[in-house]
């Protein structure tokens, strides 16, 4: 999992310079960030859409569009998926209710 | 980050099983799916301003927030970040504006 | 700005009844409930960001598509905007926090 | 349908002069936009999951909630329900796919 996560945000790092007609992560990146976020937004609404109807099919492919254009807008803030996960590595060991005050009003 | 994500993914199957008014995992559990995938929603509006205001912190927050509501919502369906990233590595290899196409209409 | 929403309304619902390649609305009824649902939630990420971005002209735009594609939704589910605004007005004469606790947990 | 909606807009606008303590709208003004932003991206994602679970009480009460955030996020921006049902209006006429290339690529 670690490895497939790595090889796909080097990736993603890569194709952000390549020519936007040649990469899809290239043509985001021309769009702008705002188009980005939209991208994360809409499939976040096809996950829930998924979720809710209880297929895991879908679940599965809409989780990976998530994670993925994730991935696109973490790069594009120069960030990674490492600072996220070193965030929630910061929050475990706290459990419970508490672990939920720790994340505050979200 | 293997590691911190495989940890984190047992601890919330764990916690599915304990009292709703001692962990927020079992609490999310006792409300339901359609309030899990409400939660998933939320965070993804969350990281899509954070995104938006270019606010590298809070971004940092609300992806670890919407990547924990989405492990929460996967283990719900009985699937795990594995199936995504199996379902994300399929996708490797295929490049640029392909990629997209072999994504359909997400 | 009443005319225009029942006006509105009830070329939804004609449309919905014409072939699905001659009316955007028809081919979202064709697409089904899931589909109709996506858009109102796709519609609403680009107001967010509209709203965020401070853009009066987008914002406009977006929230155009935001109501015509929620009285898309609710015309499937046999509702209408009257039934909608119905609800605010028994809501309203409610004020300031005793409306949001009349509201309950939304 | 039109008097209800004219009376509610009338009332945020008077409502955000309020302290913030005694008026929701008011607490969501000094909040400031994002707030306001976010609260229409739950309102949506909560309507998605009504229809989706073809809930017409609940889809009944998350389109008013839907409504209410929109118009308190259009007062925000100094813009009325009435400059999106002139927009409403001005596509109105155009009719089938048409309109929806129109919308462009919303």
């Amino acid at each position: 999992m670690n490895d497939i996560l790595e090889s796909l945000e080097r990736t993603i790092r890569e194709r952000r310079k390549a020519e936007p007609d040649t990469s899809y992560v290239a043509s985001l990146r021309a769009k702008g960030r705002a188009k980005m976020a939209e991208k994360l937004g809409e499939e976040a609404v096809e996950a829930v859409i998924a979720a809710v109807q209880d297929d895991k099919a879908a679940m599965t492919g809409e989780a990976a569009d998530l994670l993925f254009h994730l991935m696109v807008l973490l790069a594009d803030m120069d960030l990674s998926l490492e600072d996220v996960t070193g965030e929630l590595a910061r929050r475990e060991g706290l459990s419970g209710l508490e672990e939920k005050a720790a994340r505050g009003a979200s």
